[in-house]
């Protein structure tokens, strides 16, 4: 291990848990949201079967759950109030994901804001359908996924709510998509998110070879080789 | 919104379902854990209380649960064969969540490989102990978590194991952290993972003020300002 120069030059603030109990409210908000590291970040498209207005809506809490059959998980906050997105996804079952990129974070940002009507509305950001699924894709969005409910489990342990999802199709730029099915989230332009409210661009270390005990870790490729 | 250059240059590949599952077993495997975007990157460590035998293993799957009481969510891989780790924390209930930096992440690459002792003795990385805690934290990573076992939730959609557990301490590197308690991933030197085995660092876009539908959104901090 190459040792950090930093580790060294700054020190450790410990906090137990009572301290964070303990702590401003919104300082533990934004302290435990960060604890995990960086975060994926979707918008998440929907609409009301009902009133046929569609919902667009920002979410940091996106993962995968399984390849085989292709599975996806959204972990949404306890259901107090309006949460239009998992609503509508419990009431009809569909639903696009979509990265978000430089040039429309802030909007995606501003969808999180309690809007009476639709965001795509109130942001500009454009609705896109396509191969008769019935959520609403971002249009310019370079990866979208639509989803299908497959099951809702409850975490009693705080009423959190696990939306369990199929991916039935998948849209991604192609120059991002390599042989191996490996996606280049960099050439994608996709933004990961921090805490609530802090927006980054991945910075490419490396690629890693599949990791063996007899063998030094090998590189398959760098920042340097794109 | 503006537009992309890039989204008008390139085309959209389309994948549907069927054409996800009659790929190659390794395509779809690098596909599908690409779609949710960037993902956290942890080396959770454990010990095996019968034998004392530490263990280390690289995690994309640890997430946000919830900040009152602080919680955090760790996705695993259904349990056929050795799970080392799993098995280490439902039995004793005690890991660790540590930061990677660009100091250490081969190593914590290599902490994948199927070693037959414990991964600290075969990468090199260094356990610490501090606070009574039981479980080996990774010595000079700038965040650092003690957690403990709340909850086991099997998710029967493919069996897959979710384990739900109390933030106990936090140790984390001064200077990162906000008064806010905002904690700066880029100034801890973050590492983050895309698909498998691709390593990112964060750049920074910019901090977001809480949106509302009334305001444009406004920057808090970019990375000009820092």
């Amino acid at each position: 291990m190459r040792h950090d120069r930093r580790s060294y030059l700054n020190l450790m603030k410990h906090f137990s848990k009572k301290a964070i109990l303990d702590a401003d409210k919104n300082f533990r908000r934004d302290f435990v949201n960060c604890l995990s590291g960086y975060k994926s970040l979707n918008l998440i498209g929907t609409f009301n079967e009902e009133t046929g207005e569609t919902n667009l809506a920002p979410f940091s809490q996106v993962f995968h759950i399984g390849a085989s059959p292709p599975l996806v998980g959204v972990l949404f906050r306890p259901p107090t109030g309006e949460r239009h997105s998992l609503g509508n996804i419990v009431h009809n079952g569909d639903f696009t994901l979509n990265h978000v990129t430089e040039s429309f974070y802030k909007e995606a940002h501003h969808c999180g804001a309690r809007w009476p009507n639709s965001e795509f509305k109130a942001t500009g950001l454009k609705e896109e359908y396509k191969d008769g699924f019935p959520a609403p894709y971002v249009a310019g969005s370079p990866l979208q996924v639509g989803c299908t409910m497959e099951e809702q489990v409850r975490l009693s342990v705080n009423n959190t709510v696990l939306i369990i999802a199929n991916i039935e199709h998948v849209y991604v730029q192609e120059n991002a998509l390599g042989e191996d099915g490996f996606i280049d989230l960099q050439a994608l332009g996709t933004v990961t998110v921090s805490g609530l409210d802090s927006y980054h661009l991945g910075q490419k270390l490396a690629r890693l070879a599949y990791p063996k005990p007899d063998q030094p870790i090998r590189v398959i490729s760098s920042d340097g080789d794109e």
